[in-house]
């Protein structure tokens, strides 16, 4: 641990300490009241180095709001805060046969980073038989929930699963999804009745657009329409993607899941495979040899979105590129579109500095988010890229320090935007200063 | 880095400078003088951090000594250093089909960290395009070395290949030879001519014992009188021992490799098979679960052999025991039999300090050696174990710091033992203070 970050450290656990709501932790303390899917992963992963109680009940609670088909809900609702949209009562999962009764959920899903976290949970655990209680709890869950996503977002067993709206990306307005979107024409009886709860808290202008959230609240109409059956879903949803961020992470999340299946003593042949299996597709099916990024690929379309988010570098996180194509994509990360060469900027913004629409404070279409830089610094640590991997280490931890426990920050002012006093902004610097500390 | 290692690490690259042979490095200057099979991947392992092209070329002059069926041997001959016994004359290894006739080479393996070895070159590489080549060349000749391993030292597909000398371990006088190797009764015609060159330049009481040295003789004899044909010496051979260590190393190499396969965009799907097969055979049947340890299994005899030495804690470096299992190898290293309860003694002796036998200086009956300590505190490491890792890693700096890169250390005393400016004691001390330096 670096001696001067001392305060920072006292920080970052003072934030997550205030949104703690007794079983699990809240993403900020006024903007996201209930508790996320990769949020409470990432807050686990903070919490993993110095409370291991508390890191485990994240997840167990989380859990506890998993559906019977495997399904793990966005978000587990608070009882106690109404005022959030969309709530409990827009989402109506009671519809769903798999649903969960109690406590109530979304009906949708985030990037499944969840048995990234657990495996961190045991790893930096002081309490070693307690924790290998945990993975024996949370194994058979996370192994549940690995199967929901290949069984019913990836049909065809292609090794790709799909997401069926914006949100399940976690990247809730990222520029990839402009063109599925404006392809869906709606009418007005199309569109549940719905009122925002963010733009509340924050200017409006850092957020989604409502035409976006039109749309947003349709594809919800259509869940709960088709009972959340998922067959029915994927007949008619106009917005289905293979998402390059969440397929990395479940392939990460598969290799993981491989190392807990080891921990308890059993094959874990599946879990490898399956991360094989997606590593190879994202190399095929995503990869864009001329752009030097891996594409979202539109199902619906049939063809790659061609978007240069961060998230296009996100499967070196899984370790998914070639030692060759891995030089292609540091050509393009180590450029002028993503970096910070005049020496006054940091890295790595959410979307490429140079292409129309980019905009250092607009949500996911420019902004650095702590988590996606998380994902990359492992992901160029993997590789040895050592020289860009502690630049972007820089960024997790110098941008915090300067500016606050922001949900997302400006490339170029560094300032913070969203939320202050963001979880996963500080359990993530307390990953990466606490980490194996020597 | 820390700052106050400046002079250990330049002291370590000049001991690692000294030693360089133009195409490869001997382990010692005197002792050593040609190039061997472990020591070499260990040197390449330091090498990587700062010296790309020498990490590269002693792995690649190590192979040029690769036999046609795969078998890497323990030795390649430096023709100039004719002094050593035993020489390429002593091993008669044109007696194969297989061998090596340029460079000559020895008739026996080690462990193999190989594949270990290659993938850190490519880790910390500056020019990654070079060292995405060498993946590429080095890759067939690390397969077919992992081949040759389970084909020849594991017809039974057990997943555990065997040894059938105890210089195969690496660790050449290890008490658990000393059973199998007693029950070899020799008579003079047996054992071939030879003389010593050890205990020439150290001291014969640190050695191995000449009658241990007449028996690795005749192993060899047996080995060159069935012109290295495997199968008629698995028939003969009155010594082939499942050795713990050699295994481990092979299961993470298996990993390895199958990263490597990856990088290189090939199936890693038979690499991580082995792996998994081999730690399963290394937990079924190399482990003890009444002494808290995994012992080598005597294949001749039937049985394990009951010798605690440090080695049995080595399938940690592949994370071969369960998390539940991994309680009890702690309970036993971190106990007054391996570790430093007293303050004034070091972890981790190559020997249980209570068992009968132990010395402090004698080879690999008691002294702590650096590489064993290096593969222990990865080990720990991946498990999140992170005192006891802690306190491993400061013998691996604090020793050679306090009292010179010696091969051997006295883990009492501190006091270095066998040859002063030894390759691998450097090279890993290197690694440890210049590895992912943030």
């Amino acid at each position: 641990m670096e001696e001067n970050y001392r305060d920072l450290i006292e920080g970052a656990k003072s934030v997550l300490a205030g949104n703690w709501l007794g079983a699990s932790t809240k993403p900020a303390p006024q903007l996201y009241p209930h508790q996320w899917s990769w949020d409470s992963a990432f807050i686990a992963i903070g919490n993993a180095h110095y409370n291991q109680e508390r890191a485990e009940q994240e997840l167990r609670t989380l859990f506890e709001g998993q559906w019977d088909n495997g399904l793990l809900p966005h978000i587990i609702f608070n009882p106690k805060a109404e005022d959030y949209f969309p709530g409990p009562g827009f989402w109506q999962t009671e519809r769903s046969p798999h649903a969960s009764r109690k406590p109530k959920t979304s009906g949708i899903v985030q990037p499944p980073i969840h048995a990234s976290a657990v495996f961190r949970v045991y790893h930096h655990a002081q309490d070693k038989k307690r924790a290998a209680a945990f993975l024996e709890e949370m194994y058979p869950k996370l192994a549940a929930w690995h199967e929901y996503l290949y069984r019913e977002r990836d049909p065809e067993g292609e090794g790709l699963v799909y997401i069926r709206h914006p949100w399940e990306s976690g990247e809730d307005n990222s520029p990839v999804w402009d063109l599925p979107l404006k392809r869906i024409k709606l009418t007005k009886d199309m569109v549940p009745p719905y009122r925002r709860a963010d733009t509340s808290i924050v200017s409006s202008k850092d957020r989604p657009s409502d035409d976006d959230y039109d749309r947003y609240a349709y594809l919800v109409k259509l869940f709960y329409d088709h009972d959340y059956d998922e067959d029915a879903i994927r007949t008619d949803c106009p917005f289905l993607i293979q998402d390059v961020l969440f397929n990395s992470i479940l392939a990460q999340a598969d290799h993981d899941l491989s190392a807990i299946a080891r921990l308890l003593g059993r094959n874990p042949t599946s879990h490898h495979e399956a991360a094989r299996r997606t590593t190879e597709a994202i190399n095929t099916k995503l990869w864009n040899q001329q752009e030097g990024i891996y594409f979202d690929y539109d199902l619906v379309e049939g063809k790659q979105i061609a978007s240069h988010v961060a998230s296009g570098f996100s499967p070196i996180f899984a370790m998914a590129p070639t030692a060759e194509r891995m030089e292609d994509i540091m050509h393009l990360l180590d450029s002028r579109h993503f970096s910070r060469l005049d020496g006054h900027s940091w890295t790595v913004p959410s979307y490429d500095k140079e292409a129309p629409g980019y905009s250092p404070n607009r949500y996911w279409r420019g902004p650095i988010w702590i988590n996606v830089n998380w994902l990359l610094f492992h992901g160029l640590r993997r590789y040895g890229y050592h020289d860009y991997a502690r630049r972007v280490r820089q960024s997790i931890i110098e941008l915090p320090k300067s500016y606050g426990f922001y949900e997302y920050f400006d490339p170029e002012a560094g300032k913070g935007h969203g939320s202050d006093h963001f979880s996963w902004t500080a359990a993530l610097v307390l990953d990466v200063l606490l980490e194996d500390a020597l």
